[in-house]
């Protein structure tokens, strides 16, 4: 597939770096001002800066004033990037089964029953989670008639 | 939380590379081979280099010999590797949703019975998608006593 209609990459393009996702992190752990999230990561002010100005751009973080004289932002997920918890989630799931050798710092439960959650790719008509192994791929409507041709 | 027992740090030090995660969605397709993803990426040879080496290194993709005088090797995903699926699936589907104008350029089924597979966090109790706003997290047992201190 040619790399410009990809969803992964498109993705990555927007949030595809080690920082981002590290600040977005914080964000959905309502991590919001500057001054927090800079601390907890220990990043470069102008580093973070240019990344959530990034984010802002394309529309996944909102920057809303709380406090004036002098004004000071905090940062909030747009639609756009709460949509992104699913990402971060399995992500951080992988981390839990491969790299956390005491098990995972963090459990997911759902808020109104309290059962855990994990992220899965479920199958509706089977009712069961399907493996990487059974997943099979198929043109969609945004696919490009070169992409069928090369590949 | 501090850094060093989050589990999405832990695996974006392994995998939280543009390059890599692009990597992996080429062996995912079942591209195994230097020449056919350094040619697909447009990615520097020792780039490529590197980042497969990391990946061996770190037990994610193994390197194979599949031919002789001269010795061509060819990569492939290790269980550890393939458990990353999910993750690059979330990753795609987000793209699809948020960057995709056309449709989704890859649509997904299972292959035992054609159904279409999203990803999602699903809520076994409840048999419900949970939204991210309606996700809670507690600690787990790999949480060190200091993080629960400091938050």
């Amino acid at each position: 597939m040619t790399y410009e209609t990809c969803s992964i990459a498109a993705t990555l393009d927007l949030v595809g770096d080690r920082w981002t996702l590290l600040i977005l992190r914080d964000l959905f752990r309502g991590m919001n001002r500057f001054d927090d999230v800079q601390k907890d990561l220990g990043i470069a002010r102008n580093l973070l800066s240019n990344r959530l100005q990034k984010l802002v751009e394309n529309d996944i973080v909102t920057r809303l004033p709380y406090q004036e004289r002098p004004t000071r932002y905090e940062y909030r997920l747009t639609p756009k990037g709460q949509d992104l918890s699913p990402s971060l989630i399995a992500l951080m799931q992988w981390g839990d089964r491969w790299c956390a050798s005491e098990g995972p710092p963090i459990l997911l439960f759902h808020e109104s029953c309290g059962t855990e959650l994990t992220h899965s790719i479920f199958c509706q008509n089977c009712e069961i989670d399907v493996k990487a192994s059974k997943i099979r791929s198929r043109p969609g409507p945004g696919i490009k008639l070169n992409q069928l041709e090369v590949h």
